[in-house]
């Protein structure tokens, strides 16, 4: 097989699952059901309707946040990616079940915003998502994939992303059972881990 | 990393924008439901049928126009850029999340037209695309990303364009709260700005 | 703007409109909704069911057929484009307004079978479809964009391929005013008027 | 017609395909709905709800992997192709429609798991895919389109896959008559008929 197909099949792999990123993203807003007031309702009942519907905005954003993140953390790997090996479908294929996945959780979690079993799906979810993420990413910027150029910097600071996006959905999870309302709070902790991940490398490197 | 490298991590961000707007685009027509007539319905009750959906049919018209108008922007303004930066990626999914929002405003509009609270929600939602999309735009043909070859002209046009899309929004905002069932047609004024644009920036050029 | 930059905004509109055809036949499947039957409903009970869907399903495959028609269409006449042109950009967004559109219409259509209006509708909806389709495949292939390369055999067929399938739409809305059952019918004259079509052309060729 | 162009229409047919397969893949989770329980139910009702979309969530990640099959069979296949031939298109749009239908199929099966009926339709429709899957996949590795560089071991790898797949599907059929609830448990058998089928083939090549 020439050098050439094989490149192919790595963009056509990378093409598929850009398909399937935009179509769940996008698939966000059919959860977003237009508030349904008699004809010739008033402003103000407009607006309380609009009101009502601001927990599902905002776990819209969040979930849309969420997907993007993990597209660009893909992104940013396969960037750095410049051989195709069939190694990768079948974790690929698995990370873009959560992600398809994450439609269903997201519209169960909107409607029972506040409460923990729904708070606890989600973030499991999102942790799958994590840890094929890592796996994924990790294959493709390893010596399987990983394009002879990229500054070894940069492919490490995939794995250190990876990791962090682990210890952060697993945060959520924790938080999911203390306190389900806010459970997506913990991801804010991803730059945390990171940071603290990039420490301790240092730190190694420098033993 | 390569300089064939970086491009294609451009290509791979135009082509999930590309596959996001086309979905937000296609799921317009889910809005649209078939009307049910009983069994056997005459002609004239399917006709008067239609005729109630008019307003959708024309809602689904302007709002494929509008996120048709976002994508051309993107297209034309993406077309001259040669270089990527990871400084784009988050205002573009800012910028797509703006446009996957838009079948709900417009599935709201359009079940309640000639009301003013959808209406400005409507206009609210374009204005901030427009303002994501002039923020992309801009990055896409500035110093960063720009080809090197592109005319200046070229690259001027993109974002003179991008200001009367906002200022055009900005009128339909504007419109929205005095004749709420034709808000849209501030985006008439787009054509007029772009004009009063270039004039005074040929003004500015011979002083 | 450099040569290559300009094959590349072509490559987008391609994709795009890709992108907006799959997603418009794949919508297709969503007006099908799988047949509620009591838990424990007998074989029996689940053939009938399945068999009150017949015309959704042949309504299912004619409309994937139609789309794949068009796409089938494009796919050929932008196979011999090699330069892109901007005035082919507003015509192809209105042809995939079209294409977006066909999954209502055909909703709409196999609800109501054997209902003139619905039908009507269906098949104009064709008909427009068809016209821009003839505007966007003969601007392809047009002195603008047609590949300086292509066999101009090739770039003529596409034209009468375009002309024979107004042709052939306008006959299924002529149909669809006498046997609106079987207006979709009125496709299978395609090839007869591509035969006449291109019978025509030889002869004014021979004069 | 120039060699270049060729290429692009084969790779216009694969994208088109990607798209198509990404879409229905996702559309898979539109059945899911989520659980709807009263505000402020406790969480065992949340996981007694969950519990009863078990059946569900099976369906969702069997299909999900059908689907995922038939796409990984096709990316195979098609990495060894390097040439477009017309000829494809129709057959190509044929598995399309099949997989298209698949989320149609599945939705029927998961709401009445352990019926017959539904089944036999399911593992019909995985057929139907596993034959046009057949036909595709072997244009796409024949001497009309593939690369003359291919291994032909790689060539015919492809062919035998999509043998194995056909009779893991038809056993999948015979299933549905006796185990309905366990039919795709059929498709286990798939690596067992492609050792089968390298069996008899090295038999032959000794002979």
């Amino acid at each position: 097989m020439a050098a050439a197909k094989t490149d192919h099949s790595l963009e056509r792999m990378i093409f598929f699952s850009d398909a399937v990123f935009a179509i769940a993203i996008t698939l966000l807003v059919i959860d977003l059901h237009a508030p349904e007031l008699p004809r010739g309702a008033s402003d103000a009942a407009h607006l309380q309707a609009l009101a009502r519907l601001v927990p599902n905005f905002v776990s819209f954003g969040i979930s849309f946040g969420v997907i993007g993140m993990f597209w660009m953390g893909h992104h940013r790997a396969f960037g750095l990616a410049s051989r195709y090996s069939p190694r990768v479908l079948g974790w690929n294929l698995g990370l873009l079940a959560t992600i398809v996945f994450m439609p269903f959780a997201a519209a169960y979690l909107s409607s029972n915003i506040f409460q923990r079993v729904p708070a606890i799906l989600y973030c499991l979810v999102m942790l799958a998502a994590a840890l094929l993420n890592l796996k994924v990413n990790r294959t493709a910027t390893g010596p399987l994939m990983a394009d002879p150029h990229a500054a070894p910097e940069a492919l490490a600071y995939v794995g250190q992303r990876g990791v962090s996006v682990v210890l952060g959905s697993a945060s959520a999870v924790a938080l999911a059972f203390v306190l389900p309302g806010f459970c997506q709070a913990g991801l804010v902790s991803i730059p945390f881990w990171r940071r603290f991940l990039s420490w301790r490398a240092n730190r190694r490197a420098a033993a």
